[in-house]
């Protein structure tokens, strides 16, 4: 899934591992579920396929199509299934699809519809924990790992996460320790792919660099994943630091919709056409379309009939004017 | 001016030299100049003094109270010399008024009426140079550093500035060695205080710490300040690169308002409050009084009667709900 692009300007203080790193970067498009779970239209099945089929035309290596959730709840996730039937056999090679299970039925949906990549979390947060899912982080934490391994038994990708890791909205700061107990539980599991997620969009760069450089010192071999929500407007700076950090998975949605329905001031997602233009003036994934990223973005501000807080949406990209590095002959 | 706040949360890779200058970091608003330059409604003189004299309660360090440009060319600067008058009168103690100004007439009426810190400089963009002074750089650099040496002779602070620095609306991109040689001239004329301004909001975190970390390399006794604005979402992630690059002197607008009249595609400037804001949730400047900054910044929004770009206007402070670290016991 990685694409190699050199880099125009490697920063002259930055190690050349972390740089090798930032060579293989991934980008997960979330928006066809984190972006529209907290949306109360419920968008019609035709409407999320012309969105996912743009998506898989612009070079993006992976897209989450939904989570695998009670319908009657959540109805705007009931076509979940659906997508995954139609997109088995309609994507281009090297697009991943990810879906999100909660428990073991959300698994044996998925198993049977064809996910390429499971993603599926503990939170943080006992508060949000129990709003989400009902149970506690330590009886999530002993459903999830089984059906990590479940999933992996089965030849599937597996990433695993931690919400709430940077912060709760109902409970403010989130012990660091707890995170990464949860952490130590994956990898003991032998589960190497790893997400931290900002549900709250509580993040700052600082505790993006501690938590993320905490995990790779416990084992150097981790593959790291964040996703972050701007709440804050820090987005893109967390982004960058996780960058710096040796993160290789980032999770954006479309337009920068998005927010947790269970997190107290939902917030949208960092814009996957703002993610992708950032790493494309650093000279980063040059390769991802971003003309046809902002052609679906726009369709999913049309569809809602309302400004979505993506900046390239207002601003335009200045990849192709600045070039990718911006800095000059010189650099 | 520099406050002495203690960090919560170390990053264990960043030096300790740099931990020390992060917290020597100083706040330049610049709302009254750069925030209202772009505006075409002349706000009228009592209203400025309202939000000057509520961002001078708050303990931001230094204000720009505008520039000393001709009032009939620039009417929303016209009461610039007033405006120092009745704050030179009316300033807390350890504020610091800065003014900018663009030629020596600009400089005899900043001397007159008690400017406290002369801020001028120079575009590394030749079409940017031109379309705001109507000379090139070289032309423009002959001109400043005399400006500059007048002020200090004059027992002033001076900060001098490199625009355009990191690229132009016009040009694209700018060349770092014609930046670097700009700076390179100030050095070597004495003056140590240099700003990098991203005019365009070109600016990517890379080359930021490319920029000032070059800089300091060519001198590390310099004291770096920055000035971004959000065009494309990056302001917040730039400001992170500088605190870690060794950049102290941060300019920011409240509500994030401005934009170079003369630059292709104004956009705003960072928005103090979330500066601001995301300094405290690092641990650091707490002494400023967020809350203070809100009022004058919904003042600001109130006057205008649209929504201002700041992300912490919409969504709170976490600052006393979450901490300052949000790292939680652990750290």
């Amino acid at each position: 899934m990685a694409s190699e692009i050199s880099i125009a300007s490697a920063s002259r203080e930055t190690n050349r591992f972390l740089w090798d790193l930032m060579n293989k970067i991934i980008i997960h498009e979330v928006g066809p579920r984190d972006g529209l779970q907290a949306e109360k239209t419920t968008v019609p099945l035709t409407e999320k396929m012309r969105w996912i089929e743009g998506v898989c035309t612009s070079g993006i290596d992976i897209i989450q199509l939904g989570s695998f959730v009670n319908p009657e709840k959540v109805p705007q996730m009931a076509d979940t299934d659906a997508l995954f039937q139609h997109f088995n056999k309609n994507k281009p090679a090297g697009v991943t699809l990810s879906g999100l299970v909660l428990n073991e039925k959300g698994l044996e949906r998925g198993l049977a519809c064809g996910v390429d990549m499971f993603c599926m979390g503990v939170s943080a947060s006992e508060t949000h924990s129990r709003k989400n899912t009902g149970m506690t982080s330590t009886e999530a934490l002993g459903r999830i790992i089984p059906m990590a391994r479940q999933a992996m038994t089965a030849g599937k990708n597996v990433q695993v996460s931690v919400q709430s890791a940077f912060g709760c909205g109902y409970e403010g700061p989130v012990n660091r320790e707890k995170v990464l107990s949860i952490v130590k539980a994956y990898l003991e599991a032998g589960i190497h792919n790893i997400s931290l997620a900002d549900t709250a969009g509580h993040a700052q760069p600082l505790q993006v660099e501690d938590l993320f450089g905490s995990i790779r010192a416990l084992d150097p071999s981790v593959i790291l994943a964040c996703h972050f929500h701007n709440t804050y407007g820090l987005g893109l700076a967390n982004c960058y630091e996780a960058l710096k950090s040796g993160v290789t998975f980032f999770e954006s949605a479309f337009g920068g919709l998005g927010g947790c329905p269970f997190t107290k001031l939902p917030a949208g997602n960092v814009s996957t056409e703002d993610l992708v233009h950032s790493f494309q003036r650093m000279g980063l994934r040059k390769d991802i379309k971003l003309d046809v990223l902002l052609k679906v973005a726009r369709q999913v501000e049309k569809y809602f009939d309302r400004d979505l807080p993506g900046f390239i949406l207002k601003s335009g990209s200045i990849v192709d004017f600045v070039g990718e590095s911006g800095l000059g002959e010189g650099s």
